[in-house]
């Protein structure tokens, strides 16, 4: 029996100081717990997502050395830990200092070498180069490693062998990736397992959190153990990563599965602490339930710890908010201030000449609802002074001394409010309060740019901007109904029409809202960008010719006939979407702040995109003539 | 003897469509001329840099499609072409489809099959994973098709045979790294030529323009041909291609080497056209001169290029410039002159009370030399009004109701001027004519963020953002003496001390100006970004205590000791830069706008990085400590 203790500590990216310090905390913690083993996350020194500093040679130094110190403290307890590892004599294929993404283990002092590697570390086998991944642009795998030495990896690949308290321990060590081999041409687990008797397999990862990816993992990592018949260690870090665009929050979620496949522990999400557990390889345990991980309450847990640990981290401590009296500025004032504290929580409403009674008074209920700081800040005279400005500026032609006026359309006066709101008002008051403004965006508005860039587009960190609009809804209703407990945001809002409230044909009173319908364009939205393969015009003008839609893109049934009444009202709204998609939108997401990633696809560096603009094609047009009745 | 035709056509990526286009002319023409073979760039038919583009099964099978009907046109002419090539039946191991990065070669209406890849088109064998790149995100490399076939590179990688008049050819084909395999553990060209007879080496790229990087190319390809005694023709793309952050300029600058490895044909930067040589296998042709590539007209020449193609892509004909007198806004504005002509360019001068008469009359002056549109448009009664506003607004807790009024201080109001200038003027009136307006800055402010988010640091392009002070100097010079052959950028711009007048304390009348010292800070800030292992406090502060910091990065010699007069003082400007170099500066590229792409690393895509705060190594701490007599 072995005292096995999972640290999932709250990794702090680019930190190894920090990092150091909260491991030999949770050593001393384990020794004292009298722990056989304590074993860390994948890359817990330096941290996961760090951008190019892995081209910092004293970057790599410095964590090396804090690696050394971990080391030293390996007397009478088994150290498992991520670190990167060097080899100064060799070189990556982009020239730099050959990186291993490594897994040391260190017991009395000394790194445990697995069998047949060259090195004294395991070596990551399998990298990810999808979605927010990057690891071949700066590692080198145990795979390039086999083909460099003229080898295989299954000949490289072997266990740890460590004899704790007399037990001879052949550990299995992987990392991350290694235990989701599916897509590749052989499996780490599998060639350990074939070659050697295992007494656990431990699979260190640093593995963000996604909508439902924990109910995944469970049945891949449950089998893994199950047709092994080998206890399997799965430890996570919890924190938030990013790539600058994109923000991750790592949920943690470690678990141990016994030789059945049965888990019998799990860390809570997002809680930074050492768990024990007392472990025979052989054992039958009890198994406990499978946490779900798949409704709204993982999501606004992922986002409440997102927001919390970004704020921490770039030492923001008070947040202004600009309120509509819509949807998304309600649910992300009752975030916030849930967050941080009323007091810490500065709402502010910018009414124009379009602003209905029904969405000022809805925000100032909201603001007494939760009982936070409030202000009201019209935007009519400076957007009046700007318009008037504008059309009596003299712009002269310095060649032909013509001078010109310009006249301003309803549209760009559209776009003037929105500026004046943000970057006006939101930006100034903010930086006077001492704190920042948020973006209060969504996805479907982020897909497609209906924003403001300067306007509405902007802020220090949009929270929510990768959950379309039915989810802000039902984050809406559970903030009410399970965090609240009571009424915070006014039932008014959750049942008003979406608007922009920008011009008279906005006007929410009259019912005139969005041109985004929602309950469709969410889900033909979320087809284009989150679907495995991605799906564009082609494909939703096959299925809707087939009159597969809606099962295709997951929506409501008998919405298609119900928006469009002929293919050519379809194929122009299509057009009109994916224009702005493929288009503007773009432009517009490059200068979008930061993005809490939620869903398997997330905009900025998970969801990457070129400003190419709109594309059909050949396929498209002569389906859409045929539609049409037209020769392509 | 054979007549062969470089075509480096302008690639328009994201659009198959109008390359097969583009690509159909091209080998007409070729025909008419009884050419023997035309070679294309890289990824012709879809282009390169797509993001996840490739994501889209449609858009696949368009660029298939495309390329099938390439094929037919191969009746009397060999056709060499780049395009992606999709096996249905395997899987890449991100589990999508396996997609190939290939070159085709038809004759006859056939595609050669290379000797002994098991299919009829050649694979790219390195990938290049750094910088811009990211080819292992998307493709499947012949490295790893050989792995997956239990074979080796070596095995697979052959020459394509054809027979044209009568003359039996062996064509060794590569693609773009397969070129520039130093770092890497094999060569294709040595493994091609080692075991076979060749004919020529014909390298297709896809090769972004970097300052300097054609140089090198000369070097490392000539000797490529003269060491294997065979012709090499290189064939690149010219064009723009975007990784959203971050825009290359492709300058194609084609070149054929003969056996000796003297250059025999070189297309000119920037042409995209059809190019011809006779070429005899083993004839001593007379070396044409080596282009040079490394001085200020070639900077010049590539953002041209880049900002016209970039303004024709996004279908904006008209350009909003907001200059104060100062330098960079002058450079732009000449550049943008040039290039789409006075009538469409409009200046516009924002004063506010902080402005001098001297920079007023150095934009108006910049104006008329360049005759374009020009308005003045004050800043000051909205920047009073919104300081007013704020100061008057109430701010309530609305559970105290306790009112509260804010005090905006000389740091908020000078972003507030910054703002007003950009999100409301510059944003509102560019709107207004139907255009867009650009972003100034050089890359010494985008370092470090000396910039305001939502004013000086946004717009549609920041074409100088690649550009250091001094190369922005540079490139005034080179405007006025070599583009206008005239003063149209005033000598007072160039001589007046970089300033952004935002208080009195940037009084450019008193000599007051930037807190950046460019002379060092330019170099500084070099090292930090561009250096090939990148260089932080800890390297910079080494050098210092070592006497050879400004031989390290660059500077001239003696800055060090003029600027800081003690360690204290050296270490102080240090640290200061670079927290804001690792921490707010990269909040603001996170929401700039796209840069383009100049030196051998741009900002965005090309340096990625992670908003984690500024890190200091634990030797930088221990050195810093030395040095300022303290104890770490």
């Amino acid at each position: 029996m072995l005292k096995i203790c999972f640290s999932q500590i709250e990794v702090e990216p680019g930190h190894p100081d920090l990092n150091f310090s909260k491991m030999l905390q949770a050593i001393n913690e384990a020794k004292a717990n009298n722990a056989d083993i304590i074993i860390f996350p994948e890359m817990v020194i330096p941290g996961y997502l760090l951008g190019d500093t892995w081209e910092q040679t004293s970057y790599l130094k410095d964590c090396l050395s804090y690696g050394e110190d971990i080391i030293a403290q390996s007397n009478d307890i088994c150290i498992i830990f991520g670190n990167i590892a060097v080899d100064w004599q060799k070189k990556n294929t982009d020239g730099r200092v050959r990186k291993y993404n490594a897994l040391y283990a260190a017991y009395q002092g000394k790194l445990i070498q697995p069998e047949k590697s060259p090195y004294p570390f395991a070596i990551k086998t399998l990298f990810p180069n999808y979605r927010e991944f990057d690891d071949s642009r700066y590692f080198y795998s145990l795979q390039s490693l086999a083909d460099e030495l003229d080898t295989s990896v299954d000949d490289l690949l072997s266990p740890m062998k460590v004899n704790i308290k007399g037990q001879e321990l052949n550990l299995g060590c992987i990392l991350c990736e290694d235990g989701w081999s599916d897509d590749y041409n052989f499996s780490p687990i599998d060639i350990l397992c074939k070659n050697y008797k295992l007494d656990m397999l431990i699979n260190i990862s640093a593995s963000p959190y996604t909508f439902g990816k924990n109910n995944k993992r469970h049945r891949v990592f449950s089998k893994q153990a199950k047709d092994n018949q080998v206890p399997l260690i799965y430890v996570n870090n919890i924190g938030i990563q990013n790539n600058g665009k994109t923000i991750y929050t790592f949920d943690g979620s470690s678990t141990v599965y016994d030789k059945n496949g049965n888990i019998i522990a799990c860390c809570p999400a997002y809680s930074g602490k050492n768990n024990y557990i007392n472990l025979n390889s052989n054992e039958d345990y009890t198994p406990l339930p499978i946490p779900q991980n798949d409704d709204i309450s993982n999501i606004y847990q992922a986002l409440s710890y997102g927001i919390k640990k970004f704020l921490k981290d770039i030492h923001m401590k008070k947040v202004v908010i600009g309120i509509s009296g819509g949807i998304d500025s309600a649910v992300a004032s009752a975030l916030y201030v849930n967050i941080i504290g009323k007091d810490n929580v500065t709402l502010i409403n910018m009414p124009s000449k379009f602003n209905s009674e029904t969405t000022k008074g809805l925000s100032s209920q909201l603001a007494h609802n939760l009982g936070c700081q409030y202000a009201i800040v019209p935007i009519q005279e400076v957007v009046d002074f700007t318009v008037n400005q504008f059309e009596h500026t003299d712009v002269v032609d310095l060649t032909t001394q013509n001078v010109n006026h310009l006249t301003i359309s309803s549209f760009v006066k559209e776009n003037i409010q929105a500026r004046d709101r943000s970057a006006r008002i939101l930006a100034g008051m903010s930086a006077a309060i001492g704190g920042g403004f948020t973006c209060n965006a969504n996805k479907a508005e982020t897909t497609v740019g209906y924003s403001t860039l300067y306007g509405d587009q902007s802020g220090f960190l949009a929270a929510l901007a990768d959950l379309w609009k039915h989810q802000v809804y039902d984050l809406a209703r559970y903030l009410n109904k399970e965090v609240y407990k009571r009424e915070v945001i006014p039932q008014g809002i959750i049942d008003i029409i979406p608007s922009a409230e920008l011009s008279a044909e906005q006007d929410v009173d009259a019912g005139k809202g969005d041109p985004i319908k929602y309950p469709y364009h969410d889900y033909l939205f979320r087809s284009f960008v989150e679907s495995w393969q991605k799906v564009t015009p082609e494909d939703i003008l096959t299925w809707y010719s087939e009159n597969t839609l809606e099962e295709h893109i997951g929506c409501e049934k008998g919405l298609v006939a119900k928006y469009f009444s002929t293919a050519k009202e379809f194929i122009a709204d299509l057009e009109r979407w994916w224009n702005l998609f493929t288009g503007m939108a773009i432009a517009k997401r490059i200068q979008a702040p930061p993005i809490l990633a939620i869903s398997r696809r997330a905009y900025g560096f998970d969801h990457r995109e070129s400003q190419n603009g709109a594309y059909y094609t050949r396929a498209y047009k002569q389906l859409k003539a045929k539609l049409l009745g037209e020769t392509a």
